[in-house]
C-alpha cells in the first residue's frame, strides 16, 4: 500500500516521519466517539499486516501492542528489519504467517501513526496534547475494530495481545463479542491492581514533575528527557525481576572512573538501567504515555457486566490461552490465575500457563524458549478448527 | 540528662532543634575514621535509653533503626509520646524494658542528632552537606560502638535492627565480634541486592534531579520538598506490598471533586501515597537521605571475610534470630533464608521466622501479632542465659 496519505499529511508531524516501511495508516469514516467523553474526527489508525488475508475469511489475529512498541512486530520482505516480537511471528513460527493474517496496530493514543495526544487536531490545526480526550483501553480497542472494519473483515480468528495490549484484546472481546472466537491473554489483567496504578501514578507524577513538561506543552522537538528517563527506569524496575538481576548483575561494579562521585553509577544494575532509559528517551511522546498510562488504570473488564463474572458471561469466545509469569510483579501470577478461572467458568475452554520465566513483566518479549511453544501449540489449535 | 550540650551548640541547627526529648548526645573523643576513607571530627552520637544497665553489665540491648526513624524508639516517663516501635519495647513488651537496658541510637549520617550531612563542619564552621565523607553502614556501626565503649559498657547483650538496622547490627557483629554475645536480624540482608540497589538509586536520582536540591547546597530551611515527595512515593511501593494494597485499596475512588483533571489522584492508592508523602516532606534531610540509601547499596558483609561465608565464620555470636517477610519485595524471604542459613554454618544457635504478613518489608512496624510473639521469646531466651 502506497504511503501516500502519511507523506502528504502526516510528515509535518514528529513521530510519524519515522514510521516503520511496512506501516499502513487507515482513516476512520465518520465520528469517533470515546468510551469516557468526546470525540474525534478523521480517527487514523497505523497497522502492519503480515501474511494473507484466506478466502473463508477466517484466519485473521489482530494484535494489540503493549504501551510503548510501533506497528512493527516482525520482518517481512517489505521491511526486513527485526519487529518487537521476532521471535514470536513469521513464517513458521508460533503465530505463523503462511496460516494467519496478522494485523499489529499501534494503539489509539499512541504516537506511531495512530491518532493521540501528538496528533493534528482538524478542528484546531494544533496538536491536541491535553485537549486529547480521556483515553480508555475500550477506545483503543474501538480503534482496532474500526479498522478490521474498514479492511472488509467480518470476524477475527483471534485476538491477541501481552501487557497493555492483552487488556485491549480482551477489551475487544467483551466489546464486539460476535466480532472475534479466539483470544491471547499474555501478563495481562481483567482489571488494573493498585500496586501497578501505584507504580503508573509515580511514573506519570515523575513525568509531569519536570519542568519541560509545561503542563503537556512542550516543544515537539524538545521532549520532558528527564522525567522520561527517570520513568522509564521505574518502568524497568517493574517490568523485570530482583531474581533475574540477582543472576545477571550479582553486586558488579562498572569500571571505575576517574573523579567519580558517591552518586554517580557505579553498579552494573545502575549502568543498565541508565543505558535503558538512554535508549529510550526521545523514542516516545510524553503525553501519549501519560494517556497511555492512566488508560490502564481506568481499566476494569467488570464494567461491562454487572460483575466482573458477569462480564466474562457475556463473552462468546471458543478458546482463550492466559500465559502468565511467576515473577512478574506488575502484572503478577495471581491476576493470570484469576482470569484463566474467569473464563472456564464462562466455558470458554482455556489453556493457562504459569511460566517460569525469570524477566518478570517482559519475559514475552525475551524468554522464546518459554513462551514460543504455548503460543504455537494454541494458533495450532485454533488454525485447524478454523480452517 | 541535660542538654546542655545540645542546647549550647546545635540549636542553631534545622534538625536538631526538634529532637525527641529524651533524646541524649555523645560526643566521641577523638578522630572518626570512616571505612570509606576521611575522618570527622567531634562526633556526635544521639540516643535515648529506656530500662537499667544491671549490676553485671551484661543486659545491654543495642538497638539500630532503619534509614528514617529518630531515637524515639518507645514511651516512657521521659517522654510519654508513642515511639517508632511501641508495641515491641517496653515494660513487659517483647523487648522488655524490665529486664534490659535498651539504647537506641540515631545512625550516624542521619539528622536527628548525630553527626551527618546536615551538621556544621567544626573546620570550616559551615555545614557539611556533600562535603561529608562517603558514608557505610560500618561507621553507623563504628558510631554506635563508640557511644557504648562511652557509657562504660564493656559487651552487648544483644545488638538488633530491621532494615537498614538490621545490616548495622550484622556489621557490628562483625567489626566487634567480642563486643556482642546475640543479633537480632529483622527484614535486613547480608549484602544489599542488584534489585534494591535499582529502586534506591532510582529514589537518589530522583531527589538529585530536584532543581531546588542544587547539589546538595539548597537552603536548610527550604528543601527539595518536590524530589523528597517523588522518592517518598517510590520508597512506599518497595516498602509495602501488592497483596496488602489489593486488600485495602482495591480499585476504589476517592471522592470525586470538581474539575479534576485526568492525572489528578483519583484512586485511593493514589491518595494515600499522597498522603504519606505529604507527611514525610520536610521531616527528613535530603542530604542524609542520598548518603544513608548509597552507604545501604554498599553493604557488603563479606568484605570482612574471604567470602561471604567466611565472614560469619568469623562472628563470635551465641545466638541470632532472623526474621523476614514472605511478601517482602525490597529484603525479599530469599534473602533472609539465606542469612539464616549462614549464620548456621558459622555453628550460631539460629531462630528463624519467615512471616506471612502482607505488609511487606513495613510489616515489622505495623503487624505486632505476627512479629511480637517471635521477639519476645528470643529476648526470654537470651535474658535467661544471660541474667
Amino acid at each position: 500500500m502506497a504511503h501516500t496519505a502519511y507523506q502528504t499529511e502526516a510528515y509535518q508531524r514528529h513521530w510519524t516521519a519515522e514510521l516503520p516501511p511496512n506501516c499502513q495508516l487507515m482513516t476512520l469514516p465518520g465520528l469517533f466517539t470515546m468510551h469516557r467523553g468526546g470525540k474525534l474526527e478523521q480517527v487514523q489508525v497505523a497497522y502492519e499486516t503480515l501474511g494473507q488475508l484466506n478466502e473463508a475469511g477466517d484466519n485473521t489475529v489482530l494484535l494489540f501492542t503493549g504501551l510503548s512498541p510501533n506497528t512493527h512486530v516482525a520482518s517481512s520482505e517489505a521491511d526486513p528489519e527485526a519487529g518487537w516480537w521476532e521471535f514470536m511471528v513469521g513464517p513458521d513460527k508460533p503465530i505463523d504467517t503462511k496460516r494467519f493474517f496478522i494485523i499489529c496496530v499501534n494503539s489509539l493514543g499512541s504516537c506511531f501513526g495512530s491518532t493521540g495526544p501528538s496528533s493534528i487536531n482538524p478542528e484546531t490545526e494544533q496538536l491536541y496534547r491535553l485537549d486529547f480526550p480521556e483515553l480508555s483501553v475500550e477506545d483503543i480497542a474501538q480503534a482496532g475494530h474500526g479498522l478490521v472494519e474498514q479492511l472488509g473483515i467480518k470476524k477475527l480468528n483471534t485476538v491477541a495481545g501481552a501487557s497493555l495490549g492483552g487488556m485491549s484484546a480482551l477489551a475487544y472481546a467483551a466489546l464486539y463479542p460476535d466480532g472475534v472466537e479466539n483470544l491471547v491473554s499474555i501478563c495481562a489483567a481483567a482489571k488494573a491492581s493498585p500496586f501497578a496504578i501505584a507504580v503508573r501514578s509515580l511514573q506519570r507524577e515523575i513525568i509531569r514533575s519536570d519542568p519541560v513538561w509545561d503542563n503537556g506543552a512542550y516543544d515537539i522537538n524538545q521532549e520532558p528527557v528527564e522525567g522520561m528517563r527517570l520513568a522509564r527506569k521505574l518502568g524497568l524496575i517493574s517490568y523485570r525481576s530482583a531474581e533475574e538481576w540477582d543472576h545477571r548483575f550479582k553486586r558488579e561494579r562498572v569500571l571505575d572512573k576517574p573523579n567519580k562521585q558517591s552518586f554517580d553509577p557505579e553498579f552494573q544494575i545502575e549502568s543498565y538501567l541508565e543505558a535503558n532509559a538512554q535508549k529510550f528517551i526521545g523514542s516516545f511522546d510524553a503525553n501519549s504515555y501519560l494517556y497511555l498510562s492512566r488508560a490502564m488504570d481506568w481499566f476494569d473488564v467488570g464494567q461491562h457486566g454487572d460483575s466482573l463474572e458477569d462480564a466474562f458471561n457475556r463473552l462468546k469466545l471458543i478458546h482463550a490461552l492466559v500465559i502468565g509469569v511467576e515473577t512478574d510483579i506488575l502484572f503478577p501470577i495471581q491476576q493470570q490465575q484469576e482470569m484463566a478461572t474467569l473464563l472456564a467458568q464462562a466455558d470458554i475452554e482455556v489453556d493457562y500457563a504459569a511460566l517460569a520465566s525469570i524477566q518478570g513483566h517482559d519475559a514475552f518479549l525475551v524468554d522464546e524458549e518459554r513462551f514460543a511453544p504455548v503460543v504455537r501449540k494454541f494458533f495450532h489449535k485454533v488454525a485447524t478448527l478454523a480452517g
